[in-house]
């Protein structure tokens, strides 16, 4: 993909524009009991011209920032180590943000009607395009945040501190929440069709109760796909486009679909990563070393991801909020969803990381309160093994014998670098206690997640956290 | 393989030697609640020359049989359509049986000496061998139970009522159970080793509380695998033969190892299933549409398999006992053990299936309390899909891939034809609910499970199960 001048401006002015809409606030009670230690900062907004601004003025107790998902805030279908920040954060401030779903222009009127941000992301006239730049992924990403003092080589752990659902925007349906999922043609059902018309992409439109009182979702409607034409003129008979307003006018919709099943909402992030430091521009799609889609259904409020920070400031960025996966991701997509996370930064210097837990962790991993999970890919790093058409090749090399390889060999060196133990102990250990679990088999580097679990160490002799 | 004179003649006489050793008691005290629905029946031997001749005998409650694991009632390394039964049940009936580990001989003092039978399965002098055959498999397998009246085309539920670990039999070691690990030349791992000397079968040897009140297993010692001679003066440089007996005079134990670590029990039977069709001797590593070594951890009390019958008689046999295993079972085996199983046997009848939630179901399916798991593998039937040579092929055929594909759809079957899910339901709930995890890499046909929650459904429009 070229560098375009048009995108180089693109990114200048929505940079800019991005830092405008930083608003620094003071909202605590969002954040429940963890939000008792830091300190309250003043409820005016800082718009520093460039937001690395931000890294000359440290503060005693963690900053607090928030980041309305809209036009200005998000970047459209990859990550990019060129993107200018909307917001620079030091270690351990915490940014609330909303993670805006792609799936939205399923269903305009419960998805983004209402909603001033979502509707300035999707906005597409004749003559104007809310975010100018779609692709080549698909993901909506809030972001890139800027983190003072991140170093390629450094660990960046980022704390989920809190998930909710962002209620829909319009009046019509106070209260309530939807999702879509996709039945697409990149799921790994589509070319296992028993039923006619073969091929064919469905979309089931899922509702929630926004204050996650009722802890399931239920499918409210469903539609197969029809080609549906954008306001470029163009025609889409399948989802080829990242966005597309769907034309309600010419879909059938189905109702009593999934009557009296309740989905146990599972609320996680599909996307969230740190800029590789491999290409300008990379694909939102494939995850690697880097995060990204991995779209690991643990990744929840109460954990943490580990990410290898490769270029200055470790530009980190999230989307593809769901509100329930199964493990493999099947169809194509989870029940896509907007949600509001908050975000807590904690940086990991890499002269600190020796003889830590988190010694020569450099492939993301997460920690939840009971387990640690590290992920493996079809290839471990695509974008540096497979050359220059690294972004194209992955989507024809996808399997999961070699994602399970490269799981097992991750663990098997968590288990000897961060935990003490020999390679036979590793292994015996991982067999008769690690789950190894399908990620997902749709975003190109298929992935798989091993789970081992941590009350079974001796917690005297497990090794120390770094101390940030 | 040969159906060889010698084979029919062994199988004859220990058809006869294992009927004699099927003792009818009463041991309903080991049934804990669910012993109170069954009469009690006369505590005194039922001898039939024939297992069969106990299907004109049906009783009004269901009777009790227990089977001693020893070398008349087990066999080594296949599952059989000729092999004589060593109990005949009629539908609802129980038995108890040993599930004698086929990896005893990696500790002969803590895992055979001191149990009759076990000692009598491994009995191997250079004039006599207990039991005669072993191979083309591995596991020692208590049976076949003959079910009466069972018919290719019905469907056979074995209820897993109780699984314990059975003590030590050498006095030596009062109330311990001990099990083995080996990380072996079929693990997953095995190519992938960091250290030398490579590569390396390494044998752990675990340690458990018999009662099972202490919830763990922790490490005893481990050792190198070294050539090792059988009494037929064979040398067996790697794990190449069933149940050779290790000679700890020719390894290094190695103590401390796992230090501190607790290792979660999660007792489950690796292998159990019925005949299959296809052949006569089927190697009992790859596991099929008849079940056979599935090794799926979720395979344990209080849960039931569906298998469906393909031979006059079902022709049930178990074994591979397993004390604790992680999902993928990545470096060869579990913690190997001897438990002692208590299953009740429930008919399904074709005829009956029809409209309930088992319709269509012809291939392995587990309920547990809370889900319903189906079972795929790189095969669905590698026995008739890959002709005369299917037992040599399918080592070298395997892969993950096909395995999700195989069991996507048969979940997408079960929620179609049990749950009166449309297609494009199906697709949508498995995707946002069902989790695929990895079952095994280590037996040829590798599998994945998919897992759908029971909780989900409303009650009151789930299919009824067949009235047995």
């Amino acid at each position: 993909m070229v560098w375009s001048r048009q995108r180089k401006t693109f990114f200048l002015l929505s940079g800019i524009l991005g830092m405008l809409l930083v608003i620094l606030v003071n909202f605590s009670p969002l954040l429940g009991a963890k939000a008792a230690e830091p300190k309250v900062l003043p409820a005016i907004a800082q718009r520093p011209a460039q937001a690395t601004a931000n890294c000359n003025q440290k503060t005693a107790s963690p900053s607090r920032y928030q980041v309305i998902g809209n036009a200005d805030t998000v970047q459209w279908g990859y990550f990019s180590k060129k993107s200018p920040p909307v917001v620079a954060v030091h270690s351990k401030d915490y940014v609330t943000m909303d993670l805006v779903t792609h799936h939205a222009g399923d269903d305009y009127e419960r998805m983004i009607q209402g909603d001033p941000g979502i509707e300035s992301i999707y906005r597409w006239t004749a003559t104007e395009k809310g975010v100018k730049e779609r692709g080549p992924g698909v993901h909506v990403l809030t972001g890139p945040v800027y983190v003072c003092d991140a170093e390629p080589g450094d660990l960046l752990e980022v704390k989920i501190v809190d998930l909710k659902l962002k209620p829909s925007g319009n009046p019509k349906y106070p209260g309530k929440t939807f999702g879509s999922n996709a039945a697409a043609w990149w799921g790994f059902h589509y070319k296992n069709l028993a039923q006619e018309p073969k091929p064919r992409e469905v979309i089931t439109i899922y509702e929630m109760d926004a204050t996650g009182k009722q802890k399931w979702a239920k499918a409210a409607y469903s539609y197969k796909w029809t080609s549906q034409t954008t306001p470029d003129g163009k025609s889409h008979a399948t989802i080829d486009y990242p966005g597309i307003v769907v034309d309600h006018g010419k879909v059938k919709e189905t109702v009593n679909v999934l009557s009296g099943v309740k989905v146990p909402l599972r609320l996680h992030i599909g996307a969230m990563g740190l800029a590789p430091k491999e290409a300008d521009v990379v694909n939102s799609i494939p995850p690697g070393y880097f995060g990204g889609n991995i779209d690991n259904r643990h990744v929840a409020a109460g954990t943490s991801m580990y990410y290898p920070v490769s270029v200055p400031g470790a530009l980190f960025s999230a989307g593809d909020a769901h509100a329930a996966q199964g493990d493999s991701e099947l169809d194509g997509t989870a029940i896509e969803t907007t949600l509001i996370g908050t975000f807590q930064f904690v940086l990991h210097k890499q002269a600190k990381l020796a003889g830590t837990i988190l010694d020569k962790v450099d492939y993301p991993l997460l920690e939840t309160p009971d387990s640690w999970i590290v992920h493996g890919f079809t290839f471990r790093n695509y974008l540096a093994e497979l050359g220059a058409e690294a972004q194209t090749k992955i989507f024809q090399l996808s399997s999961l014998d070699p994602a399970l390889k490269d799981c097992s060999t991750k663990l098997r060196d968590f288990l000897m670098n961060g935990m003490n133990l020999t390679e036979d102990e590793a292994y015996s250990l991982m067999t008769v206690s690690g789950d190894f679990a399908i990620t997902q088999v749709v975003d190109g580097n298929w992935g798989v997640h091993g789970i081992i679990p941590k009350a079974m160490f001796d917690s005297k002799k497990v090794k120390a956290k770094p101390i940030a």
